[in-house]
């Protein structure tokens, strides 16, 4: 039997898994690939701690060169993270002619197109279904089940760490604040949350899928990103009143000579599966020509979640080893000739469905003065909600509006905060509601 | 650019749907693959019918040998269904070493294991997403997402016939027979319904997926089926008030040394995604050692999401003769040498949670009659309901149990069934809630 040899760099998280994996799966990936996966060498500079996995001596070693440039080592594992040595790395193993899995998705979503050239240049392939939705296989199935498909949209919950907050303020009530720290308290949240509630992890997932999608030159820099730290309790209560959640959604929708993409809070209807993806489980709603729509869902962060993906990268560049091709899929699904410069659609274009909450101080005309601002700006308001309860003194308006222009919205909202009688920021979020009118 | 050549056999509605997918996604087709997929020939004994699509002279023909014959065709087609001409010329294009893609899953359930051989034989890849939940890549994931796990179980709604009468059930309280002719009204459903709504269709599926999951000689005969026509209105009206939804499910669970594979009517809890599937929809959930569960939906029938399927089997098969490897993976994920003989559990040795409804006489001593006799053998119960509504002379008493042998309830409803005071058959639905207490 055929022996295929691994290296890994970084031995965290997702590293330990995937060593446990090939320890523990042995057999039944022999049995699927017909040959072994030997984990021949893993370095980190970290060659004490016990991951509670017994290697063979002489793997673990805190020299990545002597992974890099090991000549029988057909695998390169990249599980470091970050955007600098990482990056290093993966070029030096794709110019060293090494196929390369990564879970990188900052890496991806910012040097993405470099990676992707250099690994078409050197005639390697480039594997990366780990760093988008964890083991939803969301990568293979854009680039190789949806191949008949115009993509149109993809709406996703791409971020566990954001799901389960809003989950824990929409089940119990609380602020945003006491959920962060139950988040963080049971291991779902980084002691430095940002990356994750600020939007931006997300963004990396979108930017990486709208590549795959559209065929699109990778561009994280013009995702629109707003994160969750705003939402409160009353917000939530509020959306179940009109029958939606508030969910942190990714969202890209394919306009041919541009493409929408965004991350922020939105409200969604029951009857969307996406609601009842609840905790820190993520999920995916692609849509297409000919398939209409499909929904995958699954753990999208988590030790062995994560390197299950890994495993699939794995096997699959091992089956080609073991072919002897390479390239047989170019590294976006398209090939790398026709992969486009499309540009995002600048935020102030978009056109959806609109949750407004003002703090307005409980006077005649107040209700006048707001809806007349919006109406100056087109803005048609579809109901109106006046609930009574104070809070610091002013009463809260509710407005949900019909279809209307994001630049519109901006700039009425400006107007209204500058009222006498209107207290605070308003608060707007955003509602993705298909079954709406238009 | 290379063409690819591709013969279709039977030109019903999934092969007009493949059709038109060639010919309108031809650009994005050659962006993906870098080759053209050419449909050269159509054999169909209807010639004439207009299907809506534009086919150059000569393409649609009604000698399907040759099709069959043609050196220039690289892949052959499979629509026609069925399980005779079909399975003819599967092994004679395998024989002819061509590459198959069929959406046949009677075929492959009844006679896949044959047919697998021959494609070992001949060298050559049969490939078959569109059989299984029609557009979800349910396939390729437990083919080569899922390889590094151990697949424990798999519960999915699969029959998009059955899905759509048992929501129209539930959300209009109309009886079977009525939701069945408007699933056939509507187009949902055959003229002869049997092989949906009997359970069949489901358990083609479920013996594919479970020589897919668990690497084991395909076994349609030994799957337990049952149908959805006994469901009525008030099962699910009680079910809904338990906190459950009735789906049609597809279940097959890992004992190792045994799978359970059964098809059935079930309740669901309301916190289980699947319950919230709805209409025509399919779904399915697979858990896994590493995965911990995932979850695929979409449409599981219809022209172009099945379409969409046969697309991305045509473009792996394409990938793999422009890279010029064939069985870059075995047909069922697993090196064929390894594909084990496993045996499905009979159903008498089943565990899980039983609802009963019992049409009982309203007099004393009847609960304590049916209880006694559940005890005896061994049947705890979690709960009686004793809704005071008369169907025909009798009163409803619904029972939860807690987890029973299936070969237990069998012998304890034959003896309550010859109680006096018990009218009809019991009604014996079975809860899949993994929720619940053990």
């Amino acid at each position: 039997m055929r022996t295929i040899r691994i290296g890994m760099l970084g031995f965290g998280t997702v590293g330990t898994g995937v060593a446990r994996l090939l320890t523990e799966s042995k057999t039944l990936i022999e049995q699927r690939v017909g040959a072994e996966l030997q984990l021949k060498s893993i370095a980190d500079i970290d060659t004490r701690t016990d991951r509670g996995i017994a290697l063979p001596p002489g793997v673990l070693i805190n020299d990545a060169q002597k992974v890099l440039n090991d000549p029988q080592i057909d695998i390169i594992v990249e599980t470091i993270g970050g955007e600098t040595v990482a990056k290093t790395f993966m070029l030096q193993a794709i110019a060293n002619g090494k196929q390369v899995v990564t879970a990188n998705k900052a890496l991806l979503a910012k040097h993405g197109n470099e990676l992707i050239g250099a690994a078409a240049r050197y005639g390697v392939d480039l594997a990366f279904e780990a760093s988008v939705g964890g083991c939803m296989p969301i990568i293979k199935t854009l680039r190789e089940s949806l191949v008949g498909n115009h993509i149109q949209s993809m709406i996703g919950i791409l971020n566990g760490t954001c799901n389960y907050i809003l989950s824990k303020i929409t089940d119990e009530g609380i602020t945003f604040d006491a959920a962060l720290a139950e988040a963080q308290a049971n291991g779902y949240a980084e002691a430095d949350p940002s990356l994750d509630v600020d939007g931006l992890d997300a963004a990396h997932k979108l930017a990486i899928l709208s590549g795959l999608a559209y065929g699109m030159r990778i561009n994280f820099d013009d995702i629109y990103i707003e994160g969750i730290s705003k939402i409160t309790p009353l917000d939530i209560m509020f959306a179940e009143q009109f029958g939606y959640r508030i969910k942190l959604l990714a969202i890209s929708k394919n306009h041919r000579q541009t493409v929408e993409a965004r991350v922020h809070p939105a409200m969604i209807p029951f009857g969307n599966i996406l609601s009842n993806v609840n905790g820190t489980l993520n999920a995916i709603s692609v849509s297409g020509d000919a398939v209409d729509e499909i929904l995958l869902s699954g753990h999208g962060a988590g030790m062995m979640p994560t390197a299950s993906a890994v495993l699939g990268d794995l096997v699959d560049l091992a089956r080609n080893l073991i072919s002897g091709v390479s390239q047989r899929i170019p590294v976006l699904g398209f090939q790398q000739a026709t992969i486009a410069d499309i540009p995002i659609m600048p935020m102030a274009e978009i056109v959806t469905h609109y949750y407004f909450r003002f703090a307005a101080l409980d006077r005649p005309g107040v209700l006048s003065k707001i809806s007349g601002i919006l109406g100056k700006h087109e803005i048609s308001i579809k109901s109106v909600h006046q609930k009574g309860r104070k809070t610091n003194g002013a009463v809260p308006v509710v407005m949900l509006t019909h279809h209307a222009r994001e630049a519109d919205v901006s700039q009425a909202l400006r107007e209204i905060a500058a009222i006498d009688v209107v207290r605070d920021d308003p608060m707007v979020i955003r509602i993705e509601d298909e079954t709406e009118e238009y």
